[in-house]
Protein backbone atom coordinates (compact mmCIF):
# COMPACT_ATOMS: atom_id res chain seq x y z
CA UNK A 1 0.00 0.00 0.00
CA UNK A 2 1.35 2.95 -1.00
CA UNK A 3 0.15 6.33 0.40
CA UNK A 4 0.31 10.28 -0.91
CA UNK A 5 3.61 11.09 1.29
CA UNK A 6 3.25 15.19 0.12
CA UNK A 7 1.66 17.87 0.72
CA UNK A 8 -1.49 18.29 -1.94
CA UNK A 9 -4.30 20.58 -1.09
CA UNK A 10 -6.62 19.49 1.63
CA UNK A 11 -10.02 21.20 1.56
CA UNK A 12 -10.25 24.05 4.36
CA UNK A 13 -13.15 21.79 6.03
CA UNK A 14 -10.66 18.97 6.31
CA UNK A 15 -7.72 21.39 6.98
CA UNK A 16 -9.41 22.52 10.27
CA UNK A 17 -10.57 19.49 11.20
CA UNK A 18 -7.01 18.04 11.16
CA UNK A 19 -5.39 20.62 13.19
CA UNK A 20 -8.45 20.40 15.72
CA UNK A 21 -7.85 16.59 15.85
CA UNK A 22 -4.00 16.98 15.76
CA UNK A 23 -4.24 18.85 19.50
CA UNK A 24 -6.72 16.21 21.30
CA UNK A 25 -5.19 13.90 24.28
CA UNK A 26 -5.15 11.02 22.36
CA UNK A 27 -2.52 12.89 19.87
CA UNK A 28 -0.25 15.52 20.99
CA UNK A 29 -2.18 17.65 23.08
CA UNK A 30 1.03 20.08 23.86
CA UNK A 31 0.63 21.26 20.42
CA UNK A 32 -1.50 25.12 20.00
CA UNK A 33 -4.10 24.83 17.41
CA UNK A 34 -1.63 27.47 15.38
CA UNK A 35 1.20 25.13 15.73
CA UNK A 36 -1.13 22.06 14.35
CA UNK A 37 -2.19 24.71 11.37
CA UNK A 38 1.15 24.65 10.43
CA UNK A 39 2.01 21.12 10.80
CA UNK A 40 -1.24 20.00 8.47
CA UNK A 41 0.00 22.21 6.32
CA UNK A 42 2.83 19.80 5.57
CA UNK A 43 0.87 16.39 5.97
CA UNK A 44 -0.54 14.74 2.67
CA UNK A 45 -4.26 13.80 3.17
CA UNK A 46 -5.31 10.12 2.06
CA UNK A 47 -8.38 7.85 1.61
CA UNK A 48 -8.22 4.56 2.73
CA UNK A 49 -10.64 1.68 1.88
CA UNK A 50 -11.56 -0.74 4.71
CA UNK A 51 -9.49 -3.61 4.92
CA UNK A 52 -6.22 -1.89 4.13
CA UNK A 53 -2.78 -2.58 6.18
CA UNK A 54 -1.76 0.65 6.70
CA UNK A 55 1.72 -0.36 8.96
CA UNK A 56 2.84 -3.94 9.49
CA UNK A 57 4.38 -4.91 12.60
CA UNK A 58 8.01 -6.04 11.40
CA UNK A 59 7.78 -4.21 8.15
CA UNK A 60 11.26 -2.59 7.47
CA UNK A 61 10.44 -0.32 4.45
CA UNK A 62 7.94 2.39 3.48
CA UNK A 63 8.44 2.82 7.52
CA UNK A 64 8.90 6.68 8.06
CA UNK A 65 5.86 8.34 8.07
CA UNK A 66 2.81 8.73 10.72
CA UNK A 67 -0.49 9.26 10.44
CA UNK A 68 -3.02 10.83 12.04
CA UNK A 69 -6.84 9.28 12.02
CA UNK A 70 -9.50 12.03 11.12
CA UNK A 71 -12.72 9.44 9.90
CA UNK A 72 -13.24 5.83 10.89
CA UNK A 73 -11.15 2.95 13.16
CA UNK A 74 -8.22 1.61 12.96
CA UNK A 75 -7.29 -1.72 14.71
CA UNK A 76 -4.38 -1.77 16.23
CA UNK A 77 -2.44 -5.55 17.21
CA UNK A 78 1.10 -6.58 17.92
CA UNK A 79 2.90 -9.89 18.59
CA UNK A 80 2.67 -8.51 22.44
CA UNK A 81 -1.19 -7.60 22.43
CA UNK A 82 -2.07 -11.21 20.99
CA UNK A 83 -0.69 -13.53 22.84
CA UNK A 84 -1.94 -11.66 26.22
CA UNK A 85 -5.37 -13.28 25.93
CA UNK A 86 -6.39 -10.37 28.60
CA UNK A 87 -5.70 -7.41 26.16
CA UNK A 88 -8.53 -6.65 24.36
CA UNK A 89 -6.92 -5.30 21.16
CA UNK A 90 -7.12 -1.53 20.45
CA UNK A 91 -9.73 -0.08 18.03
CA UNK A 92 -8.61 4.05 17.69
CA UNK A 93 -11.07 6.71 15.97
CA UNK A 94 -10.43 10.56 14.86
CA UNK A 95 -7.84 12.09 16.62
CA UNK A 96 -5.60 9.01 17.03
CA UNK A 97 -1.47 8.71 15.68
CA UNK A 98 0.15 5.90 14.39
CA UNK A 99 3.47 5.14 13.20
CA UNK A 100 4.96 8.05 15.14
CA UNK A 101 8.36 5.94 16.18
CA UNK A 102 8.74 5.64 11.87
CA UNK A 103 8.42 9.36 10.79
CA UNK A 104 11.56 9.94 13.82
CA UNK A 105 13.59 7.18 12.86
CA UNK A 106 12.37 5.10 10.12
CA UNK A 107 12.81 1.76 11.85
CA UNK A 108 10.69 -0.96 11.50
CA UNK A 109 7.70 -1.20 12.66
CA UNK A 110 6.42 -2.18 16.04
CA UNK A 111 2.14 -2.90 15.75
CA UNK A 112 0.14 -3.55 12.71
CA UNK A 113 -2.79 -1.04 12.37
CA UNK A 114 -5.68 -1.65 9.59
CA UNK A 115 -8.50 0.00 8.53
CA UNK A 116 -11.63 -1.73 9.75
CA UNK A 117 -14.17 0.90 8.27
CA UNK A 118 -13.34 3.58 5.18
CA UNK A 119 -10.54 5.72 6.94
CA UNK A 120 -9.59 10.00 6.05
CA UNK A 121 -5.89 10.34 7.31
CA UNK A 122 -3.52 12.92 7.19
CA UNK A 123 -0.12 11.80 6.82
CA UNK A 124 3.49 13.20 7.73
CA UNK A 125 6.18 11.83 6.27
CA UNK A 126 9.70 12.03 7.69
CA UNK A 127 10.74 14.21 4.17
CA UNK A 128 7.95 16.66 5.47
CA UNK A 129 8.95 16.88 9.22
CA UNK A 130 12.85 17.49 7.88
CA UNK A 131 11.43 20.44 5.56
CA UNK A 132 9.35 21.84 8.36
CA UNK A 133 12.16 22.00 10.80
CA UNK A 134 13.96 23.74 8.31
CA UNK A 135 10.88 26.07 7.79
CA UNK A 136 9.55 26.44 10.66
CA UNK A 137 11.71 25.32 13.67
CA UNK A 138 10.18 26.75 16.76
CA UNK A 139 6.87 24.53 15.17
CA UNK A 140 8.96 22.02 14.94
CA UNK A 141 10.71 21.44 17.76
CA UNK A 142 7.16 21.99 19.80
CA UNK A 143 5.84 19.27 17.37
CA UNK A 144 8.64 16.87 18.13
CA UNK A 145 8.72 17.68 22.08
CA UNK A 146 4.63 16.50 21.62
CA UNK A 147 6.05 13.10 19.69
CA UNK A 148 8.35 12.80 22.69
CA UNK A 149 6.38 13.18 25.22
CA UNK A 150 3.73 10.63 23.65
CA UNK A 151 6.90 8.29 23.08
CA UNK A 152 7.78 8.88 27.05
CA UNK A 153 4.16 7.76 28.19
CA UNK A 154 4.38 5.18 26.14
CA UNK A 155 7.82 3.95 27.86
CA UNK A 156 6.49 4.51 31.54
CA UNK A 157 3.47 2.13 30.66
CA UNK A 158 6.01 -0.37 29.25
CA UNK A 159 8.00 -0.20 32.43
CA UNK A 160 4.99 -1.12 33.85
CA UNK A 161 3.90 -3.89 32.12
CA UNK A 162 7.69 -5.08 32.61
CA UNK A 163 6.72 -5.34 36.59
CA UNK A 164 3.59 -6.62 36.03
CA UNK A 165 5.22 -10.01 34.15
CA UNK A 166 8.32 -10.03 35.69
CA UNK A 167 6.48 -10.32 38.94
CA UNK A 168 3.77 -12.68 37.51
CA UNK A 169 6.52 -14.72 35.94
CA UNK A 170 8.26 -15.30 39.51
CA UNK A 171 5.24 -16.09 41.49
CA UNK A 172 4.41 -18.93 38.77
CA UNK A 173 8.10 -19.89 39.03
CA UNK A 174 7.67 -20.52 42.53
CA UNK A 175 3.88 -21.98 42.32
CA UNK A 176 5.66 -24.44 40.13
CA UNK A 177 8.76 -24.90 42.73
CA UNK A 178 6.01 -26.12 44.86
CA UNK A 179 4.22 -28.13 43.35
CA UNK A 180 7.84 -29.70 42.08
CA UNK A 181 8.25 -30.15 45.91
CA UNK A 182 5.26 -31.85 46.85
CA UNK A 183 4.32 -33.37 43.73
CA UNK A 184 5.07 -36.73 42.45
CA UNK A 185 8.85 -38.12 42.41
CA UNK A 186 9.34 -37.55 38.76
CA UNK A 187 8.85 -34.04 38.53
CA UNK A 188 10.97 -33.03 41.94
CA UNK A 189 13.86 -30.85 41.53
CA UNK B 1 20.38 16.71 46.71
CA UNK B 2 20.13 20.28 44.36
CA UNK B 3 22.10 21.16 41.31
CA UNK B 4 23.19 23.84 39.93
CA UNK B 5 20.41 24.71 37.34
CA UNK B 6 21.27 27.50 35.47
CA UNK B 7 23.98 27.75 32.62
CA UNK B 8 27.33 28.84 34.41
CA UNK B 9 30.33 29.61 32.59
CA UNK B 10 32.40 26.13 31.90
CA UNK B 11 35.57 26.51 31.54
CA UNK B 12 36.82 25.96 27.78
CA UNK B 13 37.93 22.24 27.59
CA UNK B 14 34.75 21.20 30.30
CA UNK B 15 32.31 22.87 27.12
CA UNK B 16 34.49 21.29 24.24
CA UNK B 17 34.58 18.06 26.34
CA UNK B 18 30.46 18.22 26.70
CA UNK B 19 30.08 18.85 23.45
CA UNK B 20 31.98 15.56 22.21
CA UNK B 21 30.11 13.66 24.40
CA UNK B 22 26.86 14.72 24.14
CA UNK B 23 26.94 13.37 19.97
CA UNK B 24 28.38 10.12 21.43
CA UNK B 25 25.95 6.91 20.43
CA UNK B 26 25.22 6.72 24.31
CA UNK B 27 24.29 9.99 23.98
CA UNK B 28 22.56 12.15 20.82
CA UNK B 29 24.50 10.43 17.89
CA UNK B 30 22.37 12.54 15.20
CA UNK B 31 23.28 16.19 16.66
CA UNK B 32 25.94 17.70 14.73
CA UNK B 33 28.83 19.35 16.74
CA UNK B 34 27.99 22.97 16.55
CA UNK B 35 24.33 21.84 17.81
CA UNK B 36 26.10 20.36 20.32
CA UNK B 37 28.12 23.38 21.35
CA UNK B 38 25.07 25.66 21.27
CA UNK B 39 23.01 22.89 23.46
CA UNK B 40 25.95 22.69 26.09
CA UNK B 41 25.82 26.70 26.27
CA UNK B 42 22.12 26.00 28.29
CA UNK B 43 23.93 23.47 30.49
CA UNK B 44 24.75 24.16 33.84
CA UNK B 45 28.15 22.30 34.75
CA UNK B 46 28.17 20.61 38.09
CA UNK B 47 30.28 18.14 40.11
CA UNK B 48 28.80 15.56 42.58
CA UNK B 49 30.36 13.33 45.46
CA UNK B 50 30.82 9.69 45.32
CA UNK B 51 27.16 8.48 46.77
CA UNK B 52 25.14 11.10 45.45
CA UNK B 53 21.23 9.68 44.34
CA UNK B 54 21.58 12.09 41.25
CA UNK B 55 17.78 10.73 40.46
CA UNK B 56 15.42 8.51 42.78
CA UNK B 57 12.83 6.29 41.22
CA UNK B 58 9.14 7.45 41.60
CA UNK B 59 10.43 10.88 42.80
CA UNK B 60 7.83 13.53 41.79
CA UNK B 61 9.50 16.84 42.72
CA UNK B 62 12.99 18.34 41.20
CA UNK B 63 12.47 16.08 38.37
CA UNK B 64 12.75 18.55 35.32
CA UNK B 65 16.03 17.68 34.09
CA UNK B 66 18.71 15.65 32.27
CA UNK B 67 22.04 15.27 32.89
CA UNK B 68 25.29 14.21 30.81
CA UNK B 69 27.76 12.20 32.19
CA UNK B 70 31.45 14.28 31.68
CA UNK B 71 33.52 12.11 33.80
CA UNK B 72 33.02 9.48 36.52
CA UNK B 73 30.52 6.53 37.01
CA UNK B 74 27.04 5.77 37.42
CA UNK B 75 24.88 2.80 39.00
CA UNK B 76 21.53 2.89 36.95
CA UNK B 77 19.01 0.51 38.84
CA UNK B 78 14.87 0.30 38.86
CA UNK B 79 12.58 -1.89 40.39
CA UNK B 80 12.17 -3.59 36.53
CA UNK B 81 16.03 -4.56 36.84
CA UNK B 82 15.97 -5.42 40.55
CA UNK B 83 13.66 -7.52 40.39
CA UNK B 84 15.32 -9.91 37.62
CA UNK B 85 18.14 -11.65 38.92
CA UNK B 86 19.95 -12.06 35.34
CA UNK B 87 19.40 -8.60 34.34
CA UNK B 88 23.32 -6.84 36.09
CA UNK B 89 22.63 -3.94 37.24
CA UNK B 90 23.85 -0.96 34.49
CA UNK B 91 26.99 1.01 35.04
CA UNK B 92 27.44 4.20 33.02
CA UNK B 93 29.73 6.44 32.47
CA UNK B 94 30.92 9.57 30.63
CA UNK B 95 28.69 10.23 27.14
CA UNK B 96 25.88 8.61 29.04
CA UNK B 97 22.10 10.48 29.34
CA UNK B 98 20.47 10.32 32.42
CA UNK B 99 16.58 11.60 33.14
CA UNK B 100 15.77 12.34 29.79
CA UNK B 101 12.41 11.65 30.08
CA UNK B 102 12.26 14.05 33.10
CA UNK B 103 13.09 17.35 31.17
CA UNK B 104 10.55 16.62 28.21
CA UNK B 105 7.29 16.54 30.95
CA UNK B 106 8.81 16.27 34.32
CA UNK B 107 6.90 13.01 35.30
CA UNK B 108 8.21 11.10 38.22
CA UNK B 109 11.88 9.03 37.88
CA UNK B 110 11.50 5.68 36.27
CA UNK B 111 14.62 4.69 37.67
CA UNK B 112 17.60 5.73 40.46
CA UNK B 113 20.75 6.63 39.33
CA UNK B 114 23.93 6.99 42.15
CA UNK B 115 27.43 8.27 41.67
CA UNK B 116 29.82 5.60 41.97
CA UNK B 117 32.80 7.81 41.94
CA UNK B 118 33.12 11.71 42.30
CA UNK B 119 31.38 13.16 38.96
CA UNK B 120 31.39 15.45 36.72
CA UNK B 121 27.46 16.67 34.94
CA UNK B 122 26.59 18.83 32.47
CA UNK B 123 22.76 19.30 33.29
CA UNK B 124 19.86 20.66 30.84
CA UNK B 125 16.37 21.72 33.18
CA UNK B 126 13.06 22.12 31.27
CA UNK B 127 13.25 26.01 31.43
CA UNK B 128 17.07 25.62 29.91
CA UNK B 129 15.32 23.31 27.12
CA UNK B 130 11.89 26.06 26.54
CA UNK B 131 14.54 29.14 26.37
CA UNK B 132 16.84 26.92 24.38
CA UNK B 133 13.30 26.29 21.88
CA UNK B 134 12.93 30.15 21.79
CA UNK B 135 16.21 31.20 20.66
CA UNK B 136 17.83 28.29 18.74
CA UNK B 137 14.72 26.87 17.15
CA UNK B 138 16.61 24.68 15.24
CA UNK B 139 19.20 23.27 17.05
CA UNK B 140 16.32 22.61 19.33
CA UNK B 141 14.07 20.62 17.03
CA UNK B 142 17.30 18.67 16.36
CA UNK B 143 17.57 18.06 19.65
CA UNK B 144 14.46 17.09 21.08
CA UNK B 145 14.40 14.65 17.55
CA UNK B 146 17.17 13.08 18.84
CA UNK B 147 15.98 12.61 22.46
CA UNK B 148 12.90 11.19 20.93
CA UNK B 149 14.72 8.68 18.78
CA UNK B 150 16.60 7.77 21.88
CA UNK B 151 13.18 6.87 23.76
CA UNK B 152 12.13 4.85 20.55
CA UNK B 153 15.13 3.04 21.26
CA UNK B 154 13.96 2.30 24.72
CA UNK B 155 10.56 1.39 24.10
CA UNK B 156 11.31 -0.98 21.58
CA UNK B 157 13.53 -2.69 24.17
CA UNK B 158 11.16 -2.52 26.38
CA UNK B 159 8.70 -4.26 23.92
CA UNK B 160 11.37 -6.73 23.65
CA UNK B 161 10.91 -7.71 27.21
CA UNK B 162 7.51 -7.44 27.14
CA UNK B 163 7.41 -10.60 24.49
CA UNK B 164 9.93 -12.22 26.43
CA UNK B 165 8.54 -12.24 29.59
CA UNK B 166 4.83 -12.88 28.52
CA UNK B 167 6.36 -15.80 26.80
CA UNK B 168 8.23 -16.65 29.83
CA UNK B 169 4.95 -16.46 31.78
CA UNK B 170 2.97 -18.47 29.46
CA UNK B 171 5.49 -21.53 29.57
CA UNK B 172 5.05 -21.23 33.52
CA UNK B 173 1.87 -21.35 33.85
CA UNK B 174 1.85 -24.52 31.04
CA UNK B 175 4.44 -26.11 32.89
CA UNK B 176 2.34 -25.59 35.99
CA UNK B 177 -0.90 -26.71 34.72
CA UNK B 178 0.88 -30.31 33.56
CA UNK B 179 2.45 -30.70 37.13
CA UNK B 180 -0.83 -30.41 38.51
CA UNK B 181 -2.69 -32.33 36.06
CA UNK B 182 0.34 -35.43 36.88
CA UNK B 183 0.91 -34.42 40.60
CA UNK B 184 -0.70 -34.87 43.85
CA UNK B 185 -4.46 -34.63 44.26
CA UNK B 186 -4.56 -31.49 45.98
CA UNK B 187 -3.01 -29.22 43.74
CA UNK B 188 -4.90 -30.77 40.99
CA UNK B 189 -7.25 -28.77 39.06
Amino acid sequence: MFFTRHSRPFKNANQEKAAQLLVTPSALADLSQADARTVVSSMALNKVKQGTVLIKEGEATHTDFMMLILDGEVLVDNEVTSMDDSVVMSIIGPGSLIGEMGVLDGSPRSATCTATTDLLVALLSREALLALIKQHPSVSARLVLAIAKRLSDHLREANRKIKTLGGLSRALQQELDAAHSTGSGRLGR
